[in-house]
C-alpha cells in the first residue's frame, strides 16, 4: 500500500494550493455576489468569474484532472487524483473552477467509458472543455430510492425511439443554465433480471415532455445556480442512439459510475471536514471567555482532538480505497467505497457542527461557509447510497470475509 | 415530585391539541405561502392568517397561557404550563397563535416583574393583546458572547438620559412588522462589580440611532418575518425612565428571565422531537425498501428506541425541572436549568437528525418541517447560552453537593 | 405522575441511609476478607458479619420492603420502594442485608403471587425470614437465550413426577451455601403455543441428578459466595405438586416475574451509578495534575456533568416506570420497563467507566468497588434480556402507538 | 507514505501466522490450566509450555522482531513490524514467545539505546536471550502519575552509589519469577528544571530495601505469571554504574522509550481487536434467535460495519505513525503517537465489548478470551499515558501546526 505521491502530483497539488489561494478563496465573496438568490432557477445566471477562474485554471493546466484517461484529461489513477480533489474541496466554487465538480465528472467518465464516439463528438466533448453542464437523474420522489430496484421510471423502446416516462428528483445541476442534459435511468423490461431491467438514455433537456417543476432546497439553500431539480418526463422520446451502452445495461454503469463516483465526493468530504477545523481553530485562538481563548477552554481541546484523529483516519481510509481500486478493481473495493461512504460524510458532519458550535452564531450564519459546509456533508449521508445502505454491504462483505478464513491473525 | 396535571390543565390540554389539530397545523401551509421568501426584512408582512389564529385562540381562551400571573395570563406554574408548551412545540407558528412565543413571553415576565407601572401601561399592555411584538438584544458580535461579561455595548447614563452605543446581533423578532421595541443591554457602570456593570433599557425601534443593518440566516432560513437581526446604535437617547428596574441590575433581570425562558424553549423543543419522531415513524411505516417497511429493516427499529427512551427522560427532566423552580425557586432549580439546557436541544437535533435520514431528500427539502426542526434544535445549543456554558454550570453546582455530603447514597 | 415519597417511605428512607452509613458501608472490608477467594464454590462460607447485619436490618423493621404485600413484606408500592432500592444500590453487600436481594426477591414474589400453601410454607417462608437462599435457572448454554423460545430445557410430566433434564447457566446464587432451591424452567409440550410450552418447577438442590458444574466468572470475578452456576440436570425426578401455576404456564410467571425484577434492578443500578460518580467526584477533587485538581482540568467538568444528567434522567424514567406499573399494570408499563433495562444499565456502565478513568490504575484494581460496579453494570446489559431485545420490544410498542394517533401533539 | 511490506516481511508475516496457528493459539489452553490461579505472586510458576514455544520461535528465526537492531535483533523498521506485532496481538501469550513482550521489549530498547557495555552485557544479554525478564517502575500510588512531574520516588546520589526510596505500582512484570531487575525512575535533583529532575536506574529485584508489596488485579484478573506489582523501595542502595545513560536524564529516556513503547502496544491492540471482531462474527454467524443467525438480525450488522471501518482506520493511523517515526524521527511523530494511543484501544474496547454483547452471558467469562480482551483494552487507555493527556497533547500540537499556515488546503 503506497500513498506516497509522485513527482508529477506533488507539482500539481503545489500549483492547485497556489491557485487556491491567489484565485479561488479570493473570489468566494464576488461569486457569492452574483448570485440572484432567487428560487426560481429560470433567473439564475453562472457568475462572470467562474467563467473566468475556469478559463485561468485550464490555461494553468489544472482542469479535468479527474480523469484517469491521459489523452482527455489527465491520466491520474485514484490515488494520485485523491489530494488534488480534497485540495478542491476547500472551497464550494473549487470543483467546476478546475472541470471537475458533479455530476459532471461521473458523467464525463461514463461517457468516456461507454459511450459511443457520435455520444462522445455530442456530449462528451463540450463537457471536457467546460461548455456545457449536466445532470444525472435516479432517485425518484415517490419510492424509496435507496433500495434501487424500486425504481418506477420507464425508458420503453418503441421502434427507432425511446419513450420517457416518469418522476426524478435530486437531479442535481438541472439549474444550471449551461445544462444541457440528464443521464436519465428507467425501466426498460420489467421481465429481466431485477438488475437488468434498467437503462440509461442521454435525454437533452429541451426535449418536448421534460419539465424542471422545481428547485430543491438543502437547508433552505439552493446551490444556485446548479441547483437540485425536480423534473417530470411525460412521453419524452429521444432516439435510440441516445441509449449508452445498452438496453438493461443501467446498473452495471451505475455501478461503474459510482465507485470513483463516491470517492470523488469522499476526497472533497475531507477538504470540507479540514476547512472546517481550520475554522474552528482561528476562532477559537482569537476568541476569549472566562479569561482565556477558546482554543484552551474546557472541552475544547479534545474537540479538536477528536477531529484531527477521525479526519486523519478518514484521510487513510480513502487513500487505500483510492489505492484498491487502482490496483485490484471495483470488486476489490467494494467494502471499502461503502466504508468511506459512511466514515467521511460523517466526520465532515461532525467538524462543520463542532466548528459552528464554536463560532456561535456566526457560524449559523452566511458569515462563514460552515452552515454551507454542515448541509453538504449532510446530503452527503443520503447521497450515492444512504449510510444504511452501505452499513449493510460492508456487513455482508465482513461475513464472507469471516468465512473465508478458520484464522486469520 | 407531583408531575400530576390538575384538572384545569387537563381541560386546557385537551383544547390546546384540538385547536392544534383543526385550527393551526392545517394553517401551516397557508401560513408559508404568504411569505415573500425575501431576505430583506422590509419586504416582511405578518400573514392574514396569523392574526386570525390569533382572535381565534385568544377568544378560546388559550392566550397568554405562559404567564404565572392569574390576573394577566393563566395563573399556571410552570409545571402546568409544561405539557401545554409542548404542545404549541409541534408548530412553529404555533407559540405566536396563543401569544406564548419568544422572545415577547420573556420580555412580558420582565415588564411585569420589574417594569414601573408606566412601562407595563406602554409596553406590557399592547404586548398583552398581541398588537406589538418585541425583541431583546444581548448577543454581540465582536466578543465571546457566552461569557456575558464580555459585552462592549454601552449605556452611559447622560443626565435625564441614558445614551445607547454598540452593536447588537441575534435579535431575534427584530424583523418582524409588528415589532416596537428591544429591550437592550449594556454597560453602564464599569467600574462596578462584574455583575452589576450592566443596564438594560427600553429602546423603541423607532429612536434616532438605531437601525437594523441585516437579518440573519440560520442555515440559509431568515425565519420571516420575525427574523434575527443585527442591530447598531449610535448615540442613540432615551429617556432614563426607559430603564427597567433600575441601572446596574441588567444581570439580575438576566437571570429570572432566563430561568423561565429557558424552560419555555425546552418544553417546545421537547414537542419539536416528538413532531420529528412522528413524522420518522410516518414515513418508516408508508415506505418500502428490500421488501420491508423501512420501519423494520435493519437498526432501523433501534434508531426509533433510542429516541423515544431519550425523548421520555427529556421531558421528565424537564417537568421535573419546572417542579423545582415551582416548589424551591430560581436557586434550587439551576443546575437543572442548565442541565435541560443541554439535553433538550441535543435531543431534538438528534430526532431531526435521524428524521432526515429516514426521509431521504425529502427531509432535507421544504415538503417536511424537519430542516426547520433540526435548525431550531440547533440554535437552541447556542441561544440562551452554548451547551458548554451549561456543562460547567452543572459541574461546579455538583462539585459543592458533592462536598456537602460526605455519604449520599 | 406523582413521584412524591409518602411520610412513611421518607422516615424507610432515612433510617436505611443511616443504616448503610452506620452498618453496611463499614462492614464492607470486613466482608471482602471473610471471602475465601477461591474459584471452588464448595468452599465457600456465609460470612458471619451478614448474618450479623441481617439481623439488625430485620430487628430495625428494614427487611422485605420490595415485597408489595403488607402482611408479608412492607406493602410498599413500586414507587415507593424505587428509592430504597437505589439507596440499596450504593452497596454490594446491602440488598442481601435487607434481604431483597435478587434472585430471592423475584423468587419470593413468585412464590407469592402464584404458589400454592405448601409451597409458600416450605419455600417461600424460610425466605422471607432469610434463613435460605434460591436461584433461578432459564438461561442455557446451548442456545441464544435473547430468545427466550429457543429454551431447550425439558419439564416432562411422567405421572405423578415431573422430569428434568438439561442444562441451565448463570443460575445466580446457586453457589451460596443458604442456597436450597432453584426454580427451573423447561419445555413441557412441543406442541402448544409456542409461549405456552414452559413449565416452571421448583427443584431442590439436593435432588438426585442436579449437578452444579462449575461457577461462572464476570470479568475474572465470582462474586462469591453467591455465584452464577452451571447446572446439569440428568433425569431428575421431583413431584408434581412442585410444578408453579401450572403445566404450561411458564411464560405467564416469567412475565410477571420479570417486570418487578427488572424494575429492582434498575432502581439499584442508579445507586450503583451515583457511588461511581461519587468516587469519581472525590478522587477528582483530591488529586492534582498540571497545577490544578483532575475536577476542573479540561473535559473533565463535562464528564461530570454528563453523568449527573444521564442519571437524573435515568432515575426519572424508572420512577415513571414504577408509577405506571403501580398505577395502570404490567401491560401499560412494558415499553417502560424495556426502555430503563436498556437506559439504566448503560448510564451505569458508563458512570463506572468514567470513575476508572479517573481514578487511573486505581480504579480498575480492588482498592475500589469500580471494577465491581462495572461488571455489574455490563452483566446488566444481557440479563433478564439483553439491550437488543428491549429496543426491539420499544420499537415495536411505539409502531402501535404512533399508528394509534393521526397527530399526537 | 508507502506501507507495502517488503519481501522480507511478508515472508516474516507468513511464517509467523502459521506459527501462530499451529503452535500458538493451541497451547492457549495448555498454558491457562499451568497458572496457579493464586493471587500471591510467590506462587507463580513460568508454565513449561511457554519454554516450549519460546525455543521454537527462536530456532524458526521469529526472536526479537521488534528490535530495530540487525545485530541484536531483527532489524525491521517500524513499519515492517507493525503488521508483525498486529499478528502477534491475537494471542495473550503470543508476545513472550517471540520475546518481545512488554515491558521487556521496552526496556531492551532502552539498554541497547542508552546502556554501558557492561549494562548491556549484564542485563540486555540474558533479555535478548529471554532468560529473564524485567519490569518497569515509574506509576505511583499517592499522586496523579498523568502529570509525569508530580513523581515523588527519589533516586539520590550518595557517593558511589545512588539511593533509591519510594513506592511504585503497576510496575508490570514484577511478579514473573524470571523478572531479575526493574528500571527505577526516581528524583535526583529538585532543583533542577522539572524535565532534568529525574534519573533512571537498573535495580535488581534482589537488592536490600526492594519489597513486592501485592500484585495489582485488572477487573479482579491477575495476569499471572507477569502480574502488575506494588513495590516499596526503602534505602535501596546500588552502584551509580547502575544509573543510565546519566543523573538527570530519566525524562529523555522515557520519551525515546515510550514512542515505540506506544506504537507496539497500538499494533497488538489491532490484533487483539480483529481476534474480537472475528469471535463476534463466528458466533453471529452460528446461533439463531427469532429465525435468523444473530448476524442479520436487527441492527447487528451495523455492529460489525462499524467496527470493520473503525479498525481499518486504526490500523492506517498506525502504520502512519510508525512510517513517520521510521522516515521523520519522533518530534515529527509526536501528534500520531498520542493519535493512536487514544484511538486504538478505544477501537479494541468497542470491539470487545460488542463481541462480549454477542456472546451473551458466555462472552463475560472465561470460555472465551473476551473478558480479557476488553480488560487489556482498558487498561491500555490508561498505560502509558491516559486519554485525556494524549488528546491534549494533539490539541497541543495542532495549534501550532494551524497557526503555521495561514491557509492549508
Amino acid at each position: 500500500m503506497d500513498f506516497t505521491p509522485s513527482a508529477r502530483t506533488q507539482d500539481l497539488a503545489e500549483r492547485l494550493r497556489r491557485f487556491m489561494r491567489e484565485q479561488v478563496l479570493p473570489a468566494e465573496p464576488d461569486y457569492a455576489t452574483a448570485l440572484s438568490g432567487s428560487t426560481d432557477h429560470r433567473s439564475w445566471r453562472q457568475p462572470a468569474i467562474m467563467e473566468t477562474l475556469k478559463a485561468k485554471a485550464r490555461e494553468a493546466g489544472l482542469w479535468n484532472l479527474f480523469l484517469p484517461d491521459a489523452e482527455h484529461g489527465a491520466g491520474l489513477s485514484h490515488t494520485e487524483y485523491a489530494p488534488l480533489a480534497e485540495i478542491m474541496g476547500h472551497s464550494f466554487i473549487a470543483p467546476e473552477v478546475f472541470n471537475c465538480s458533479a455530476p459532471d465528472s461521473g458523467n464525463m467518465e461514463v461517457l468516456h467509458r461507454y459511450g459511443t464516439a457520435a455520444q462522445r463528438e455530442r456530449w462528451l466533448q463540450p463537457l471536457l472543455l467546460g461548455e456545457i453542464r449536466s445532470s444525472f437523474g435516479m432517485t425518484e420522489p415517490e419510492v424509496a430510492s435507496s433500495d434501487a430496484t424500486n425504481m418506477q421510471a420507464t425508458a420503453h423502446i418503441d421502434g427507432a425511439q425511446v419513450v420517457l416516462n416518469g418522476r426524478k428528483w435530486w437531479t442535481t445541476g438541472a439549474g444550471h443554465p449551461h445544462c444541457r442534459f440528464v443521464i436519465f435511468m428507467g425501466l426498460s423490461d420489467t421481465q429481466a433480471d431485477p438488475h437488468q431491467r434498467h437503462t440509461m438514455v442521454i435525454c437533452p433537456l429541451d426535449t418536448a415532455g421534460v419539465k424542471i417543476e422545481r428547485m430543491l432546497p438543502v437547508f433552505h439553500h439552493y446551490d444556485e445556480p446548479s441547483g437540485h431539480g425536480e423534473l417530470s418526463f411525460t412521453n419524452v422520446r429521444v432516439p435510440l442512439d441516445h441509449i449508452i451502452l445498452g438496453p438493461g445495461r443501467g446498473f452495471d454503469i451505475a455501478q461503474g459510475r459510482l465507485g470513483p463516483g463516491r470517492i470523488h465526493h469522499c476526497m472533497r468530504a475531507i477538504g470540507a471536514a479540514e476547512r472546517a477545523l481550520s475554522l474552528l481553530c482561528q476562532r477559537a485562538q482569537s476568541r476569549v471567555a472566562f479569561g482565556k481563548p477558546l482554543y484552551e477552554l474546557g472541552g475544547n481541546p479534545d474537540i479538536v482532538a477528536n477531529l484531527r484523529m477521525a479526519i486523519e483516519q478518514a484521510r487513510l481510509l480513502t487513500l487505500k480505497t483510492a489505492w484498491t481500486l487502482d490496483t485490484q478493481g471495483t470488486k476489490a473495493a467494494l467494502s471499502l467505497i461503502s466504508q468511506i461512504k459512511v466514515v467521511v460524510p460523517a466526520v465532515a458532519q461532525q467538524a462543520a457542527d463542532a466548528a459552528i458550535q464554536i463560532h456561535g452564531g456566526a457560524g449559523l450564519s452566511d458569515d462563514f461557509p460552515l452552515a454551507q459546509l454542515f448541509a453538504y456533508a449532510r446530503v452527503l449521508r443520503l447521497a450515492d447510497g444512504p449510510d444504511e445502505v452501505h452499513r449493510a454491504v460492508v456487513a455482508k462483505l465482513e461475513a464472507k470475509a469471516q468465512q473465508r478464513t478458520e484464522y486469520r491473525p
